[in-house]
């Protein structure tokens, strides 16, 4: 089984760590890490580096395509006509293609999820619509072969719901005990429907600031029509 | 606020990534990715690659130290007494030290854990006690600076409860927020203490097939007293 995960700048590091971890634990699994081309790639703080051993242009199949997201920089790669082209065309060949956060829009941006509900991270998850998409708050939704997962730690939610269709029960299982995930956060402060109104307006402007860092892509996700026309 | 990661070949890559993930969004940190020697960096699927920027000669203090965990390559870093007297020096410079899964072995080995209550992944936790540490099977454990998480996932944890010690709740919480930690796994397997025994005797195998894949460290862990003595 083949799992290819797309990398690009400016992604959040953990959408693809977290479902990595879980699905490299199950039988027969190879996963390759792909971006636009091989190299390095930056995570969104800047802070942490990925290698890409293969670039998209290697990549024609995959039993299971996933797309991770960023703070800012989906918008960068729902400009790509390339990547959107890549993205459709590996899908034809998947079992499931999977998001993570905003890997969902940039999922949505290439028409695959018209019509279909989806999820994404609580900020940015009503661009869904302008795409096609029906938003939907929850942490994991599955439509057919399509699976969204909400903002960053979803993913490993997501990977060990996708490890229980793929491989069973116990394989899914197996894999959430070898990374010991018994998840016991000390706060309750995770969801967006039930978080302190302080908090969300503190990780709100946490979120600006790091993504007017890029102006020229912060003023398109202002205006996302504009983006639309591009992908015409 | 400046945190170190130390990273390594063979190292699990979400031991690392959780914690950087919750750290990053707290206010005026600075996170450096430090290895032995600048560049590449394998994870122990060898199916991701991180790229190291800074080297531990670059490195002289942190207000954070983190040794994250590995399979089985955790043994070669507890053999190098560069890394060891890396970590003692570094360690006296920290308000916090910190290890996620087997990267409190390491941490152990080094002897700041002497006579310290800890934690690691639930598999090879009790080689904590071959190091002169009190191995406690709980998702975090705290000793004075010192803060051991179990294995993989529940470093993501560790961070948030770090992050309220050192920066306070409001930011704790909004980190939390932004990766959307609200965790729903499908299944409650995560857990060695509650995990049906097929399903430990399965992850257990899986990790075996793996760790015996580099046959010298697997010989070295069955007599783990050896390996104290090239410490000596």
């Amino acid at each position: 089984m083949e799992i290819i995960i797309y990398i690009y700048n400016g992604m959040t590091m953990l959408d693809a760590i977290g479902p990595y971890e879980v699905l490299k634990n199950l039988k027969g699994t190879t996963i390759k890490f792909v971006a636009k081309e091989k190299g390095e790639i930056t995570a969104d703080s800047g802070f942490v580096h990925l290698n890409a051993k293969y670039d998209i242009d290697e990549i024609e199949k995959a039993d299971i395509l996933l797309i991770p997201g960023s703070n800012i920089s989906f918008i960068q790669e729902m400009k790509d006509k390339k990547v959107l082209n890549w993205i459709r065309r590996i899908d034809e060949t998947t079992q499931k293609t999977v998001s993570v956060c905003t890997g969902s829009i940039i999922l949505a941006a290439t028409g695959l999820l018209n019509g279909k509900k989806a999820t994404s991270h609580w900020k940015p998850i009503e661009l869904l619509s302008d795409f096609g998409a029906i938003p939907v708050r929850e942490r994991i939704v599955e439509q057919g072969k399509f699976i969204t997962a909400a903002g960053v730690s979803a993913g490993i939610d997501m990977a060990i719901y996708l490890a229980n269709e793929i491989q069973g029960e116990k394989e899914a299982k197996a894999s959430q005990l070898m990374i010991e995930y018994d998840p016991k956060p000390m706060f309750s402060s995770g969801n967006f429907l039930t978080a302190e109104a302080e908090i969300i307006t503190l990780a709100e402007k946490k979120m600006e600031s790091k993504a007017k860092q890029n102006l020229s892509l912060w003023n398109m996700l202002l205006n996302v029509r504009t983006l639309m026309k591009l992908n015409k």
